[in-house]
């Protein structure tokens, strides 16, 4: 990873925004899961986001700029039967992203999590879940260029008003 | 309350947004308090919120559209030794807010609850604590200007992408 | 509420723990809440709590020991539909017994808050929601002896374990 | 750990009361932390208690009986500034545990999680930090044995009043 972002910055240019976006949100009964999905499911989305945020995060200290953001989940903050993998995944991304910003914000990088709690309007749920994408005619799943904004506005922040958490959900969805 | 929203919307036009921003901020030990003081700030920091936001919430429902906004504090999510009476106010305008926007965000109506954590840039705190005032050199005070930025945001989300709670605060602020 | 401490006191002895039981349970949508409603639950369910533990605590504080229970409902987490005036003063009370708990647990007051998740055995129950009574025969409802049996359990751990907060429902409860 | 509680039943007996109970409070800076030492915070705090509380659950959905207890500490809740790897493993052990007692709950097992905030009084704080030890004399830090007491109160709870979640620290302890 640390090659990685070496590479990116010296072809193209300082990073200015990192978002680690990676889902994982595979269900499994607790009695069923095997240690190997366990393990994998940490993998993609919390260590993943470990490890190319902090070699993304030693650039931007020694610049004294930039903004981290980490895409959370209803199971960030909750589990739920069937989601003991999941939801330890989520929850122990949010607390990288807390514990990076509260180290990091004094050193001028602005760390987030979103939470997004809904279906999001991709191929992935048009195909296998039609019933929950026939709610994009009432505006009832997230569009993805709406989450950009959020994401945006986050990057935009002045840094005497910089925002840690937000959540994202349509109107009419259940929490 | 009815009466002066009617009034309002008579005299100027239909209220797309209502912010309730009221603070009562005044700490005490729970021994020392009066049930006079105690009282009163809760009338202050929530059934204010209530009697105001509900008379707009009427007539927003009934045209099926409008944001409601609601300003928090730290004393929102915790109780701390001396703060009573203002961390249950506040604990109880959160509870407002999130059972509004559980009920009115199916009707279409955006509410959402924004959590200021940190001294604002008002002459109250310049004149009041010249020591966190001086913490404006580095932006470490909330400018007005960027709050109201966060609100104006909130109110432009397109209602597949609502946010119900975020924070504010400066970079450097401990939490 | 001083005078009946007072009274109290003089005639039986000293308090040694107090517990504050108060239930204010009733939903309306936020559109029809009436503002003496809305005061009547708050005073019931929060300022008799505020009042009376107030009272018992100057005692207790003179005294250097004592407990002081409060009991908490899955509404003092959150606010939902129909369910602002109670989730309120459900919060405010949760508010003042943590801003308690830290200004007096080092007075050696052990303050704690039970949150009760679940209907209770009570003739209230049996006589206006028997469906939900019948859960009695496979223990779907809280007995009061064991709710008790868990403020026992508060009011005798030695101080340097003590808990400010747990939670009681039923094993098949859904939450 | 599938073979390891096979052996234990067949030698002993079966297993009524499973404790996971390991530690790896490791601080490191974000900047600094290795990924071999956030994998193994993880594996040590998270993952070793995901492999023996699901053998030991099979087991005990197959009786339809037992315990799950779930050592977490203040970093379950909250990440803070070097403590990324080890907050991350607390928060996902306590989803882990919320995940189980979701879903093991309605089949007659208690699987509950004790937040213990606070030095314990061990050796390894006696030797390494004597300033805390010192609390000791005035019931500063916590006795195993009460820990205990708490543990043996959540095991005999009737199932209709069963805890999930329960802190635990000092009377004088600043939270």
């Amino acid at each position: 990873m640390t090659k990685l972002v070496e590479d990116i910055e010296t072809r193209i240019g300082p990073i200015e925004v990192f978002i680690f976006n990676i889902g994982a949100n595979v269900p499994c009964s607790i009695l069923e899961e095997t240690p190997r999905k366990f393990l994998k499911i940490w993998e993609l989305a919390c260590f993943g986001g470990f490890l190319t945020a902090q070699a993304v995060a030693r650039r931007m200290v020694a610049r004294e700029r930039g903004t981290i953001l980490f895409t959370g989940a209803t199971a960030s903050l909750r589990g739920a039967a069937g989601f003991a993998a999941f939801a330890g995944a989520k929850h122990a991304l949010r607390a990288l992203a807390q514990s990076m910003a509260r180290e990091l914000g004094p050193k001028n990088i602005h760390v987030a999590h979103v939470i997004v709690d809904g279906a999001i309007d991709t191929a992935f749920v048009r195909e296998s879940f039609p019933d929950v994408y026939a709610r994009k005619a009432y505006d009832g799943i997230l569009n993805p260029d709406h989450i950009a904004e959020a994401y945006w506005f986050l990057h935009g922040q002045p840094r005497d008003a910089w925002t840690f958490e937000l959540d994202l959900r349509p109107w009419g969805e259940r929490w």
